[in-house]
């Protein structure tokens, strides 16, 4: 994406979605207790305390540092502390080990917000002309960026409270209207050529471009998301059990975790319960399924004769439709029954492995690391789930997560070759 | 130890007893904000917050459950939350896994010390004369343990600050003295026989008993712990890097640790640096050495062509001098220089293995789990440390660590076989 | 690939065609001392021994049981001992274990050979016209098999010897001509559509079909394989220090691992040696660099400022050139210098996922896990090496290992958009 | 023990001693293939090739290197290959990875033998008087340890044999007379001063060393070891499922190793099986129970409502008994019903940790490492096994290994407070 073209965006405009999606965060850490903040359940979690002051610095280190002349630092060891992975940014703590980080305290790391964000209000406010497509690209990729760590925040919490033998609830979630799953059907993709992936002046990360030209063979797509129902005809036909159905990665990533059932799933004698960000909750047949690895996902999909879609297929068939649906915004933080559900609900695994785009240039300098350096060893999923804000998805969206990763809210819909 | 002898202690004082013990725990905590008590740096230490919980648990579990009469739990699963070790009471939250326990909160966690806390008075309060002496002995058992607890307390702070990249203080410790290290002589220790361990009506854990007979070869104890200046020169004539010095599994633990010199200490240009409570400072040579492992110690004997006493040598060589020294009530929670420090500053390694006494029998029931099933493949420790209670230690106390083990204030005191 | 096509293969060259295959791996056995047969120096390499066993079961298992009325098997636990990965037949002895195989003992396994090799004649000489198809796919599945096993069998034996301090030389190689590498110059791909994978009633894996379609960019393939001397020029620049350069796992890798030079590359003072079939041998600068990973492939070409090839690329660029080159049957065993080298010499990495074409269907039955199942986490390769037998090259023949696997014989050809 | 007083054995005796020893451990591979002289099934053990290159090593290192002027080694890299644990001699090849050396060749290593015995020979024969009493001695040393080695080689080549699912026999054991276990009497054990430990002109470790007092207390030997059947009533009374019975290390080690029943027992439909050298065989109740570890000696003590010995205990009853048993050189190589077995058959855990005795001083120079720097973490064992040379053994020998080995032929003699 070029910073010339989305410099539309005025200034005026930018600060308040600025300031929305700051205030956005903080209100979705209002039910956590200070204890809370601290907790890293698994290595490839973060205490969501960790994600407050990671996105500042995201902001403190690609905006201020990078545009105000003067600019000094919030605290001299927070690049130490806060940066994720920018190799070419310096040195910082390990991942697996940001639990320890009692200080600076959850009070210390309001004080960053604050402060980093009267910089960054300043900064747009006062932006010179010339300077500001450039500055108005790094807002909005920051305001990106602190999305998906409000998504992250909340897969966090609930992986943390899970760990808990208290099973605690984040929320008391509003009562969900009773619904039905849609009825399962099959519906038709087209052959022949097509074009994906992003263009335009419109905000994309740079791993969905550039667009281009594919082929797709003719096929089908389910109309909707696998429910808990009939992943359970699979958990309960002893899926995990036979090897013939799982990929051999699967089939070992499945021995050695001793999955039995999706990440969350307990049951209580005959009873089938889900951990869920309102506490246990006894599993409900028609809802999608979710927190089931890729390799779950596969092996569903061929024991049920099927296969997984490309993200290519997904894309063509997604992008006439409205980006609409359950996300973070309904504050239900589960998906829910219902039929379509294209967008929200639940991530979406593909068949594709997260690779570079023909012709794929990432950012550049530092931010070019934001993407471009994990092709490799994860699959594509698409659509956003029930804990992505609606703002931040689009048709092209690629996000990707290891294929044995269970804790972000994915879900599986089926394709068939037709 | 029997309960009958240790029932001249009354009600009332006994019950001030618990009170300034339990005041003391929390009065140790005050330094802390809330995300410090969720800390948990390393698989042998434990948050501070499971620290004030576990010891309110002990007294629950072995004194309230056990003699009142309707006891009811304060929470149902804290026995599965809080038990530590004790297999005979039931499954417990694995001890490396303490750090996710968001909840029971900070403040939960103060509410159920008070709880019991008022459970306990009145029990004391209200005991049946018959009933007195196995109360007192656990309420004075729970006192102990409790006070060992505040030493691990400090320990584990002690090691969560120093594992975090800002190096926080714990406490700004009163000014010290200026002082020297005394001179080092040494002290003869006789040959023959002697009775070794504790007898008599006074509180002692089961593992110092029974008192026997031991016999001593002619040996010299020196005057005083090996100093850093002194464990410096070691460290500096390339003593971790000369197997020769080590135990076979001494070397072994240093390659795969790689350790170059005491636990907490930072080498900066040409200066050394010392993590303590009060934060990084500059390394004391007149100060003794602490937190090095039983094999470093072992190695540094070595090397100075010395062994470490036997805890028999020790114990007759301490036994009649004043329980005295540099302990928690002094506030600095460092080892200060000084002569002699029998007592208190740091627990000295022995030579010895920590296993049973000739006839030890474990106190029964679950209780019997204290001290007694750990006696394999550990070394015992005598006399304290700055951040032991006073009142905790006595001339037959045993002390226990894995030879690997550098987080407790532990130090060195040579002997040499005569 | 229908069985059907096949039968073109008359019975009396196809026996001639497996007895030659079995020759030939034994023939690559004779420098072998019987010691050399039992060793596993990694948990992805086989003992030789096992190479022999295995793909003898694989007859027996896959042919003789299927088609001889009365088969009794020769011993009742080679299915446990030799079955490499197939689920479906059964439960299998674990890989990483296979060096504690002592019995049964190479002598037992040329028996096994023997036997099945005189069983295979008999089903060959004696198949009834209608079953015919069946079996001499079968039969040509197994020799292709085998054939994959003596590559391996070299690359495991040159793991062996180099995992020994005496480094022993397997053998001793025939001098190869002086040799020159070509220059380095950029043949132009064309863009458009192409149909790639394989047709026709030729031998070809399952992984190869169907043919489909593919678009192409404008890109240009560099005209022979990456030589050590240049690949020499990026360790000396730091290339291993830069995490720039790296995809973020094989970052992860190489600092877990240690990398700092190719798999086998030994300095010793200024001079770098190369561990090889032949022993220790000076690094020759002008022949291709083997031995790297994906990920150090990925490296390089962006340290370059190029890319690896796609699949597709690579095969619609050789696909008009004949399959000739270094390969098994030159007797060097080593990539050595020159021009093109498309095929033999070095396995080629190419930037694909190994992942099932469109409309892929794996062969019914157990032999359906031959490579359907591993379709995740591996990369392609193309062209063969210089321990494959040449007769089991093809234009569209896929290889694929992890992005860290190191042991094969893997190069690098630089790719770039037009 | 002081070389002068060892040099009354004469130079024809001791060079007669010398090639007995190297013979009967030649003897002991003659039922090997080629193939079974490369396994090492655990980390612990070593590749029976390697013992018998270590032994001639040990030779060569300590004695033809000292004391034949112009020595040139065999082989340049033998010192890396063949040296166990000498730090002081240099630099050696991991112990865990000596599965992977092929070569050289088992053919080679009996050359290597050959040749270091001739070299001994003409020392011993042509030694001068006066380093003959240091010759004489070093011999001496490495007759014993070649002992050791004899029996370390069938524990692994047991080991070795147990890992391979075809269960192969080393040998065809000579029938025993059909016997029963003596009655389980208790024997009264003195209290009171003694004197435990070598003095004297025989040959002895330096461990056993110096002879000193030692205080015993009343007590109890049982009369025999304990047999499988008694064993059996702890397996089938639930004593691995029940922690109170288990020191908590131990109770750890069962859980991670997943043991329920000794090493080597399996378990078919109702029948128990153990694997021996002579192959599966049935359980036999009558006979003592071995390949327990330490931790399973002492649940197993506690809960028989007993304990095992101290070393000082079982060498004061054993030491009026005539060295006489079931050794290796009955050719049984497993144990026998009985009664006593004071010596042979298993070997006898003791609850004392390995420490040095009180004025212990390891051999000068690199023999010092021989013992010394092993007395740490491991627990004293006595009396020699069904493995073990009968020369080898005296009542003052101390064998030690880790309280969680089980692949040494050990057993358990009860003890019990009077």
């Amino acid at each position: 994406m070029s910073p010339r073209e989305l410099a539309t965006t005025g200034q005026s405009a930018l600060l308040e979605q600025y300031r929305a999606v700051r205030r956005q965060t903080e209100r979705l850490c209002a039910p956590l207790a200070v204890d809370d903040y601290q907790i890293q359940s698994g290595p490839e979690t973060s205490p969501p305390k960790w994600h407050l002051a990671h996105t500042t610095w995201f902001f403190e280190a690609f905006l201020l540092r990078a545009f105000v002349a003067d600019h000094r630092p919030f605290h001299p060891r927070y690049d130490y502390l806060f940066n994720s992975y920018y190799e070419s940014v310096g040195a910082f703590h390990p991942k697996a080990a940001r639990a320890v980080l009692s200080r600076p305290t959850v009070e210390d790391v309001y004080r960053y917000r604050s402060h980093v964000d009267d910089g960054v209000g300043e900064l747009i406010e006062t932006a010179a002309e010339g300077r500001w497509p450039e500055i108005a690209f790094r807002v909005t990729l920051g305001i990106n960026h602190e999305q998906q760590h409000q998504e992250l925040l909340l897969m966090d919490v609930k992986h943390n409270f899970a760990a808990n033998p208290l099973r605690p609830a984040y929320h008391n979630p509003p009562p969900g209207a009773a619904a039905r799953a849609g009825p399962l059907e099959w519906l038709d993709g087209p052959d022949g050529g097509f074009e994906v992936g992003h263009t335009g002046p419109a905000f994309a990360y740079d791993n969905e471009s550039p667009r281009h030209a594919t082929l797709l063979r003719s096929h089908r797509l389910a109309s909707r998301p696998v429910t808990n129902g009939e992943y359970l005809e699979f958990v309960e036909a002893g899926g995990y059990d036979e090897p013939a159905h799982w990929l051999a990665d699967g089939w070992h990533a499945r021995q050695q975790r001793g999955w039995k059932a999706p990440l969350y799933w307990e049951k209580d004698g005959e009873t089938w319960w889900q951990m869920t960000l309102g506490g246990l909750r006894r599993l409900v047949e028609v809802e999608p399924v979710c927190h089931v690895s890729f390799y779950e996902a596969d092996a569903f999909a061929r024991w049920a004769g099927k296969r997984l879609p490309t993200e290519d297929e997904w894309e063509v068939a997604a992008r006439g439709r409205a980006v609409a649906g359950n996300f973070l915004e309904s504050g239900l933080l589960r998906p829910v029954a219902g039929s379509g559900q294209w967008f929200g609900d639940v991530w979406e695994w593909t068949r594709s492995p997260y690779d570079p785009y023909p012709g794929f240039r990432p950012l550049a300098g530092s931010l070019g690391e934001y993407n471009g350096k994990f092709m490799c060893n994860q699959m594509v999923l698409r659509g956003g789930c029930c804990l992505t804000p609606q703002s931040h998805i689009r048709p092209t969206y690629r996000n990707f997560f290891y294929p044995h990763d269970r804790w972000p809210v994915t879900g599986i819909r089926l394709a068939a070759d037709a």
